[in-house]
């Protein structure tokens, strides 16, 4: 099969690779449909953080080709999204709705081979716990859109918001207009939010689907500029969640800056060199929750929520490539010419 | 009038002082009834932290005797409760219930002339936004140490309650045996815990008023061997919530340490050299709430708690000094031989 393979920095190509095969029986063979490439894929691809050669991606939706003799609720030929980390689904951590702390969890693509979304079949541990099945597959394009973006950015935006406790009436700052950010602008609207104010980029098309899905005022200043409008916005009060949608040391300070006293940092974005200043977050009753989204605990919420045609989050999407145009989905994204590149793999 | 005064590490003494006056005309005078010591004061007293030479205690209650021309619910010959803080209960972050944050607010004992609790007359600024009336003055002594718990101590517990988020049927983990440690556990009970682990010292006075107050399991262990204990009781797991009631580095460690996937760290105690991992939290999905109290905001619901007799926390007391005999009242619970010292200033 086809691969997508991480090389080094800023190299990913497409090789050839085994078609992967059961290995547990509670595994199943994925073919991939859709795939797409993630602003977290951006560190390692830009040299940030570590990551192993190899297998990469962790996003797919895509139909089953094959499952193992423990496999009881997914089926061949089901239309399935897989959500970017894989869980059994029935540890105390998944009961509680954090599948990520799943005691059996992982995350695609982290370079072995068969695990990488970005390819034309996964290999998916745990398929009972981790595969939500589709009803149908008569969708349109934008509609496939959509349910892609549930396998990771829109169940990470909509973490972010209800980490941060949004409610109805609140005034909502969101640190980063990427797609995590827009998703994040979505589901603050989503749970009430009568202000969402987003602190970003200057680029224009992010502005404009963030307005486009509740955002109410655009700063696309940075550091203690930002700070200062948002608190000229608010009449220095803060804002009353915060969704911090980047991971950097500069948007953690923003985001605990711009937090009203008694507020949440709902924090979605990888750290990646970040401080939590104890002692200033104490004297203001800032709080902080937040990591890896468990998406599988929103998937039901959010599908059904595409399905009525209550948000359309595939319209983050504003790039398509094939697998064999990788390298140019990353680049893209890299150069922020795309906010994300979505992946056609192979027909529904 | 006689005043508590700080002199420098390990001296406490009382001096003659002018009685303080009204200065502002929405300040109230009170005569203080009864005070106490804190077990943040030791950290002054220890030397660990900062703090001028000058007027100490934060939490006392007493009789108004005076007030300007501008306090207007808050009348003379009331009996009142003040909260270690003062704030306007006006502005935006009182409204909100974060009076700690209110952006006139103050702490009690900063010093200043006039300004501390330990003393038989204390300037109380914002005196209709700050004080909390009290009906009736006939009542026992148990009930009146319980009522001056509510001026920290117990709000404090409580506010680490709530802020871990702790609901019925929770395991809870309390780190700390401390008068507020202490408080931690009652406030537990009361939001409905089933199952609530004290982390604390080996003193048996704080494990049979721990038992008491509703606590299941006491380890008496310290870090690694605290963590690994707790982690035993709960099948690995960790604890639904997490009070954090000393402010220490390791007592920080051992908190996110204990804290289950997606559980909340509610830190009250004042944090010294204590740091936030970003990224080990972050992968655990671990928040953190919490701050200086705003008991004003707990006040009425904990007020009614103790005049109904559901609670009787004013057993953290189990010395009772004058005020002329404060230097004993700071030296008992230094040496550990008081969990809290109960200072009687003058008559109801």
């Amino acid at each position: 099969m086809k691969a997508a393979i991480f090389k080094g920095k800023g190299q990913v190509v497409v090789e050839e690779r085994p078609k992967p095969t059961v290995r547990e029986q509670t595994d199943a063979i994925v073919r991939v449909v859709l795939a797409c490439v993630c602003g977290s894929d951006l560190w390692f691809y830009r040299g940030v953080s570590d990551h192993p050669v190899g297998s990469v991606g962790h996003e797919f939706i895509g139909i089953v080709e094959e499952i193992g003799t423990d496999v009881k609720d997914i089926k061949q030929g089901d239309f399935v999204i897989a959500p970017f980390a894989y869980s059994d689904g029935v540890c105390a951590n998944c009961k509680a709705g954090f599948q990520t702390a799943c005691i059996h969890a992982g995350f695609f693509g982290q370079g072995a081979e068969g695990d990488g979304g970005q390819a034309e079949f996964v290999r998916v541990p745990y398929a009972d716990g981790t595969l939500f099945t589709v009803q149908g597959k008569d969708f349109s394009d934008e509609t496939l859109a959509s349910l892609l973006s549930l396998t990771d950015v829109m169940g990470t935006g909509y973490h972010a918001a209800v980490s941060a406790g949004v409610k109805a009436g609140d005034t909502v700052a969101v640190v980063g207009d990427g797609a995590v950010g827009l998703s994040g602008v979505i589901s603050a609207k989503m749970l009430g939010a009568e202000r969402i104010i987003v602190l970003g980029s200057t680029h224009e098309d992010r502005h404009k689907l963030a307005r486009e899905w509740g955002a109410t005022d655009i700063v696309d200043a940075r550091g203690d500029e930002a700070v200062k409008v948002l608190m000229d916005l608010t009449d220095n009060v803060g804002a009353n969640a915060v969704l911090e949608c980047v991971g950097s040391d500069e948007s953690y300070k923003t985001a605990f800056a711009i937090a009203r006293a008694g507020a949440i940092v709902g924090r979605v974005g990888v750290p990646h060199n970040a401080e939590v200043d104890a002692t200033g977050t104490f004297y203001r009753n800032v709080g902080m929750r937040g990591g890896p989204a468990p998406v599988r605990a929103y998937m039901q919420h959010l599908y059904d929520a595409v399905i009525n045609g209550d948000i359309n989050t595939g319209k983050v999407f504003d790039l398509t490539t094939s697998l064999d145009d990788i390298a140019e989905a990353y680049a893209a994204m890299d150069e922020r010419r795309a906010i994300k590149t979505l992946v056609k793999v192979s027909e529904l």
